[in-house]
């Protein structure tokens, strides 16, 4: 069993409104100082070993978590070790 | 400066119906291996090095990122190499 991780970010460029809506209430928090918010999607998901190749990965983040005109996504495969 | 990278999930035990949904497109697109579907958030922004303590960070991930009864939250901070 392998447990797999995809981040989903904007791509650069693209405006973030929900970024910038958060960026205005850090400084109403007494924080200045942040700047460049950006949100994104965290995906997290189990797979059996066989079905989890890399080219299997990519299908789903292209057709299904990301959005890929806007969006640019990076996954990590961890081994799961069950007990 | 610094970059902040938090990364906010449902707490273990805490219903996903958003994960749920993305689990049966994964099966309909012909992933039925996959299971324990989690969405959670990622959030990006940079920080002057002076305002990027722990506890400042843990101050903004408890007051804005999460909401601590059904989320927790993991950061990395990291240091922005200006050229």
């Amino acid at each position: 069993m392998k447990k797999v991780k995809v981040y989903v970010t904007l791509k650069e460029g693209v405006l973030d409104p929900q970024g910038k809506a958060v960026e205005g209430a850090m400084h109403r928090l007494g924080y200045p100082e942040a700047s460049g918010v950006r949100i994104g999607k965290f995906i997290e998901f189990a797979m059996t070993d066989d079905a989890c190749s890399d080219q299997n990965i990519r299908e789903l983040c292209e057709k299904l978590f990301a959005n890929t005109v806007i969006e640019e996504f990076r996954y990590e495969v961890e081994e799961v070790t069950s007990p």
